[in-house]
């Protein structure tokens, strides 16, 4: 079945590794015959601090956020699945991507219905880990991800059908340079089975 | 002993709760003869969204940030103790917040010497949170906030003597508006018990 996948890129460089991740799986699913609205929150100058505009008023759940804020909601209406590829700073997305769930998923659209509007989607979080897995282990970093972002938010909005899936050892500095092309390359391929894992087609 | 005070506010309505207990420790502490550097992250325009002149160098720990970072740094630096005060969004800091951490709380100042440079600086993370001790209990946000923000940014920086402490029950919509101003009363109170807790003097 043809899928439209949102697909939500967090990351100030296009040649950043988050980036090319994100168009190696924007080509994977058009080239199966998908569509695909890419959200690259930095390029689209997304503004990640949420002003009284797109303050939650629990005493209303039908007011009207900003038009901005609006057509976000109908991007995220329209997908079938969503795909949110981004690096893991300080144990949780960068602010852009904090701010566009501050602002976009919010009260009555986003949580706040006995019938959740969002349910039915899927969702997949992709974090982009400097870090090995036992370091992250260590730290707790994978408990604190998982209960960020799928019991926090994708639970909490009724998206049942929701995983993070990570990528590892993605600071490639610890990397001798010739060897960087190889290492990039298996973790485009890792991208790929953590995204067919995560949104089997 | 009189103490500089660096003082995060992270809301972005002048009159919210938040901003109140902003003010009320900012008068506090002067009343008793530190000074305080009122850092109001809305009111300053701060950006949160972390670009290519403020990404960390893992090659060169003496990378030269923008200059908007740079004086953020030195606000830092001048601090005896950092008092942060900002509402729980989705289990967390709002992105203004998150991104003060992502473009000041870099490599090389923050992090990346065997000699910390923050070190010896007291650090209290005060979180406003909606729910009651016993929804955040179940949800286990406690701990979510406790890895995130001192786990994962005061201890892995160098300042050991770093707190999360919580107002709870800060969302007044449950509270019929003849109660509000006592209840308001009551959660400043409260404020000021966590603050004197978490900062001694």
């Amino acid at each position: 079945m043809t899928r439209h996948v949102l697909l939500v890129l967090a990351h100030p460089r296009t040649d950043s590794l988050t980036a090319q991740v994100a168009a190696r799986q924007h080509a994977r699913l058009t080239a199966e015959g998908h569509t695909v609205d890419l959200l690259d929150l930095y390029a689209e100058g997304f503004d990640p601090s949420l002003r009284p505009a797109d303050e939650p008023d629990w005493e209303d759940r039908e007011k009207t956020y900003s038009p901005e804020v609006h057509a976000h909601m109908e991007r995220i209406l329209a997908a079938d699945d969503i795909l949110v590829v981004f690096p893991v700073w300080w144990f949780s997305p960068p602010a852009v991507l904090k701010g566009w769930i501050d602002r976009v998923w919010n009260y009555g659209f986003a949580y706040g219905r006995s019938r959740p509007r969002l349910a039915g989607r899927r969702l997949l979080w992709l974090a982009l880990m400097g870090g090995t897995p036992e370091e992250i282990e260590r730290l707790g970093m994978a408990e604190v991800l998982d209960l960020l972002l799928r019991t926090g938010i994708s639970t909490y909005c009724g998206l049942p059908d929701a995983e993070v899936r990570a990528l590892y050892g993605t600071e490639l500095t610890g990397t001798a340079k010739e060897l960087r092309a190889a290492r990039v390359a298996e973790l485009l391929a890792a991208s790929d089975t953590e995204v067919d894992k995560g949104l089997p087609r």
